[in-house]
């Protein structure tokens, strides 16, 4: 592209190294910012800023937090013998939306991929041992995604985790409420089946 | 959304309000830059707040720049003898981009636009009619989009222009090169019959 100016040059660049955001669409939302007022973007740039400088992650559970331990982590209202493994502060959220848990959290901060290169040692695998070493902690459930990465996971973790006298559990796997049966993957209905449950368990909300 | 930051929650609700960024992909986007460099991201943000602040718009076209007066108005090896009117700087972009044209620019910043409230005084026509006044000028073309909002700002501004002895044209209306025929709309086919040019002038490149 040939840009008239500097300033918008470096700051499409800047936008286009976004993941999903192309030169035109950085294009698209620069020009944007140049047409809204100027404390706005003021207040846009130090959000950016701000986050990436003052940010903290939790001691405990390493969740993005502000204080050096999170509100879930600090909060008497949960149970703290009731630890889910998540990957990330997304999971995090989406699990606190269903408004289903009451326990308290364990980010990893990635999960093991040999193929991207992420080992043991890049996730927080050590304080999560450590955690569990003063007996508080009743049960540990594994909330990692049903993938290849999150079955690797939670393989290796389990075995870390044996020794100690815990609960280990994963949230369920099968058809989606609201899911059709013809549409099911056939690994999906098969699991299904073997891990069926007595009806009155089965029933939502 | 849960949020567990109010850093994090504040750095997506400014990310959402980017045009065509919900709060998912707003949240994507703000932790793809918290695995970054610090300095990345400060460079990220500063670019965007110099930006704002720094950016000039030409004295004589009003395209964005960052001296008083762009680099296409400065140069001599410009034809300062015509002027091709257009919308806003991405326009100037995707024309210098074909290499076809030798002139200089005049960017209205907008179009009229009755439904938007946009109207002939929020947009750089008065700085046109003053450019035309000292008798440099000996063409404009009209490069708007072929919209309605394009075809009243084209109405108007040529209303405003007859005064002077000037050529006034608009870029071609026509299938487009690679265009097959059975897919172009009635009204574009209709009038590129009407509009015909000799065989010798329909030649690309």
């Amino acid at each position: 592209m040939n840009f008239s100016s500097k300033l918008l040059e470096d700051a499409v660049a800047e936008f286009a190294k976004l993941p999903g955001v192309g030169q035109k669409t950085a294009l698209r939302l620069v020009l944007h910012l140049l047409n809204r007022d100027k404390d706005e973007v003021q207040r846009f740039s130090d959000s950016v800023s701000k986050l990436r400088n003052q940010i903290q992650f939790c001691s405990i559970c390493h969740n993005i937090a502000d204080q050096p331990v999170c509100m879930i982590c600090s909060s008497h209202k949960r149970d703290h013998s009731l630890v889910c493994v998540v990957e990330d502060t997304r999971d995090v959220m989406a699990i606190e939306n269903t408004n289903q848990y009451n326990g308290v959290y364990h980010v990893l901060g990635g999960l093991i991929s040999p193929m991207d290169g992420i080992g043991p040692a890049d996730l927080e695998v050590d304080s999560l041992v450590e955690r569990l070493k003063d007996n508080h902690v009743k049960e540990v459930i594994f909330a990692l995604s049903a993938t290849m990465e999150g079955d690797t996971t939670i393989f290796y973790l389990h075995k870390k985790l044996k020794q100690f006298n815990i609960n280990i559990s994963t949230i369920a796997r099968g058809i989606a409420f609201g899911g059709e049966l013809e549409y099911v993957d056939e690994i999906t209905l098969g699991r299904s089946i073997v891990t069926r449950v007595p009806y009155e368990n089965s029933l939502s909300g």
